[in-house]
């Protein structure tokens, strides 16, 4: 549920609108070196402010409660706070008869019988990718504390925005149409180890693929070659073998063979979706008055998710192979 | 690992050449019927034997050997076995030096130091698909006998072989090329709750993702708009709620919102790689010789395996959301 | 690892001397009503103060943190955090060359590689099991709510101190030796459906005693009859069934067969060793001189520790009958 | 369920009187020699046909199905199964309306609604637990696999039988008195490294105790001094430490502190209850009739279960310490 791993386990809380989000992260191996410090690049480069992206700012002063004692983790459960100091007290109760399209306010109502912190989006709320990001830092770390020889470096960027390669004419477009657009995120990593990912139901990519599907607006994610594969012919896709450091020829793979590392770049991309609190008028059911009406999202949005993406997705991948690499062989 | 599932678990095991492969499923209730009949349809549609798929033919009657009694399941552990009566006794030593492109014989080689089942793919062979199969067709049942109101129907479907969107012509495509071919398949589900997928790593399609990419030569998946969702308008993305039950207008959503399904039909899409075993010549490194060089794969294979999937993505999904059904609210 | 459960999940975080200690529930129906108010009989259960008990006093007000929302639980996981105002600041460096024996500070050591927290016993702190009262607080209104028929009680109490069935002579004894002594309690459980636990690796003694075990202090558990049972005869022992509601004329199996509850009282003990801080000299390895030599344990603690166990023992009992019930049938 | 392990794992399966039972190990390292002939010593250890023990025998030579290859482990799974060659077919629909004292009959009837393979206690029968045996012997070989420096030895042997030490005497008060009885067994182990356990709730005992109570007829378990640790003072229970290798003066924390080993012997103790098939006259309702009446248990019984289940203890045991030493550390 709010928990990923098997040894590097990572659990998040949190609502957009409570006093605090935060996560837990179990089985983290001690003596890695850890201050506040180490936090300041990843979380600033998933902070707001930026051009398309929501004005909403938090200071994101992870607090560090628990598993580090002077400046090294224990080896006990590390837990990092973060207030939501920034909250606005809108109408909530008012906004609830009309459930947003493409948020989760209607499925949340059903699923928890009206029970859901609603606020904000509650425990749905982007808010809660701050704690995947602190949970990345730490991943990254580990990957390095557990790697014997290389540098492993996890790295994601923009591929396009709303269709453009061109980040700012993507955003653009969105500007001009006075609505949100979406994306795609491409995250690469060099230097894995040959043999990540286990055989059949943990393999490489279902692992990878489930813990990116927790970031909200993912719908779809595609390995080496991806969904192009589908109209290739075999002996283009293959990718020859060159040396017994397994290196190949191409990298259709994407760095996985039969859900196992390979020793190439691992890559893979996703999509994201426009947001969904776009300024347009929409549509929705009014639970009051039983129609289907019109509305505006109020309240501060980004107008290209996509574009805070990248160190949210280095960070999900990196939790993913940290845990990869704490089995003993 | 070969493991799935917290509550409805299935557990997968055996190897191409080896003399059984098989499952074992826990977690399934007591009192639903089950024969041997009730497996015919799934795996007579999994089947090679088509144009384009492999002359290999196995008996593939499942031997169900506990968990059953008086034709009804017991709550015990089901296993069902599937023996490999139709294995060529290749020379696979000899094969060894010459890792095929796009197989997992180098990794294995690597992962297991040597020690790994070479012949036929072994653990990593596509023959376990056939376990996947009966897997579903118990989780097909499940899912109905847990389902006090509707019939939920799971459905996957060929969207284009090679990029055709006619099979057949696709498939000529390799046959005129003498070269495999890939192909993208569709599922979808109707009749289910709103609520099932849990908030953050437990998403509906977290869940999905993780026992798709345990298909062998899935390369991406995408749900509902998915990657085209990248360049849309967030007003044009969004589905507008129409009523209590939860239909929209459109539903690019692909029936989950916040990881969460809402009660539209659930509709995803896979991308299958072509067949790594192609008839063309191809390149590899030779183990023995130390240089890289040309080889053809030897033995019987599918000019394009994706016309074999839908059943298995039907299977991965009605076990999905057997297990997500097997929580008490 | 911090974690146990497989639906209604508790994680446990913190160390003695740090900021906070704190509890993560996931998996938690919604709509649950849960207030501070309901913590405090047990948690004042659980407090220090007594005869024979630490003086060190902490206010443990629950801080609810998440996963609460206008009273009730709103489905997302519940944070509740406790803060540790009462520490005291020793001289723990200088402590660190003489490893306590009975503790955990050698073995903390030798697997935290010299990183783990050791002030006041750091993570292996009893200060943690205030985070296990609260989660068992809100583990028996999760019984109560999924508890369809039956009103589902949880009990522990002490059956004996240093051997004495009247407590307050076991005490004397400590107190007239200038020593620690330990005890036993035993726990039961009225009201509960036939049917809870799984065959094999899950029966309920398994959970139970996995869940028991996380006490510190804890040599021993036994069910019905327990050690008892190895004494009799068959025909002694077998409880004979007595209508269809599954009462037996005896309860020689602590109302669980075959790992399965059976609608009797379920009935366990569990042993409690004397406290490991004893106030009488003792002998250790000191690491710096690297002799064995004589020492004294200073500091708050608890003369008989077993006395404040009985509401601990009841949380995690509620616990795993708790996460038992969540599995739809 | 019928799982138990985070790394390796180890699933059962299989009925009393169904075709076969079996087991499936995952997460075994590769390369470790294996062949039928390494399981013979051990599984004669469990056989029936001494005196005392039931004369039902089988053979019992397990099938090596999967995961073995040139008499190595080869990293997939490794299935075993046994066949169950010796089931007499009883009237075992008749022997329903009396549901046996102290047998799981009357509550898997309850929990699996009737549908539960009841002949010869099917899922709950003893016999399952040849194949804990097999688990067992690959378990030890792969905590002599992963173990760098020591030798890991597992014993487990009895300690009293029906209250006496001499299991002979034991075994003759239940022959004269026409019933069956219980006994004590105890296992050690040695070579452990010290640092194996997590803290919290996967503290070693946590670990053992839950497999433990997976063996039938299992009442209790204490670690050391055990229930004893109840009535002694804090200073003749601590163990002082002696060296920097963690050996203590005394031992009577079983090897365990803080649920971590400690680096000296671990011991424990279980309690078995008399076999509940007594060929002693008993009473049971009468579910036909609606009567509590005496009647007798047909059929080939142990007297005392407890004989055969030390290798049992042993292997439950190296299945628990197999999967601690997987994690890296």
């Amino acid at each position: 549920m709010n928990t990923f791993g098997r040894i590097f386990r990572v659990h998040v809380f949190g609502e957009s609108h409570g006093p605090i989000v935060g996560i837990n992260i179990d089985g983290c191996p001690s003596g890695i070196r850890l201050t506040v410090d180490d936090f300041k690049e990843d979380i600033e480069r998933r902070k707001p402010g930026a051009k398309g992206t929501t004005p909403r700012k938090e200071d994101d002063l992870p607090i560090i409660q628990n598993g580090v004692f002077n400046d090294h983790t224990t080896g006990a459960p590390i837990t990092i706070l973060f207030t939501n100091s920034n909250t606005r007290s809108g109408d909530y109760e008012k906004q609830r008869a009309t459930p947003r399209p493409g948020h989760a306010d209607f499925v949340a109502s059903k699923k928890f019988l009206g029970f859901e912190d609603f606020r904000g989006g509650g425990h749905f709320s982007g808010r809660l990718t701050v704690c995947i990001v602190a949970a990345g830092v730490v991943a990254k770390k580990v990957l390095q504390h557990l790697s014997k020889e290389n540098k492993i470096e996890v790295n994601a960027k923009i591929l396009s925005i709303a269709g453009e390669s061109d980040p700012e004419k993507g955003l653009q477009k969105a500007i001009e149409a006075k609505d949100t657009v979406g994306g795609i995120v491409e995250c690469s990593v060099n230097g894995l180890p040959i043999g990540l990912g286990e055989p059949f139901f943990d393999s490489a990519e279902s692992l990878l693929s489930h813990a990116v599907f927790a970031i909200p607006a993912v719908k779809g994610i595609e390995f080496g070659s991806g969904f192009a594969a589908a109209s290739m012919f075999g002996s283009q896709h293959n990718d020859a073998l060159l040396n017994t450091e397994g290196q190949t020829r191409t990298n259709h793979s994407g760095g996985i063979v039969g859900g196992i590392t390979n020793g190439n770049e691992l890559v893979f991309r996703i999509a994201i979706k426009p947001t969904s609190s776009t300024p347009k008028e929409q549509q929705t059911l009014n639970l009051e008055t039983g129609n289907v009406e019109s509305f505006s999202v109020k309240g501060r949005h980004d107008l290209c998710i996509a574009l805070r993406v990248p160190v949210v997705l280095e960070s999900v991948t990196a939790m993913v192979l940290a845990d990869l690499m704490r089995v003993a062989r």
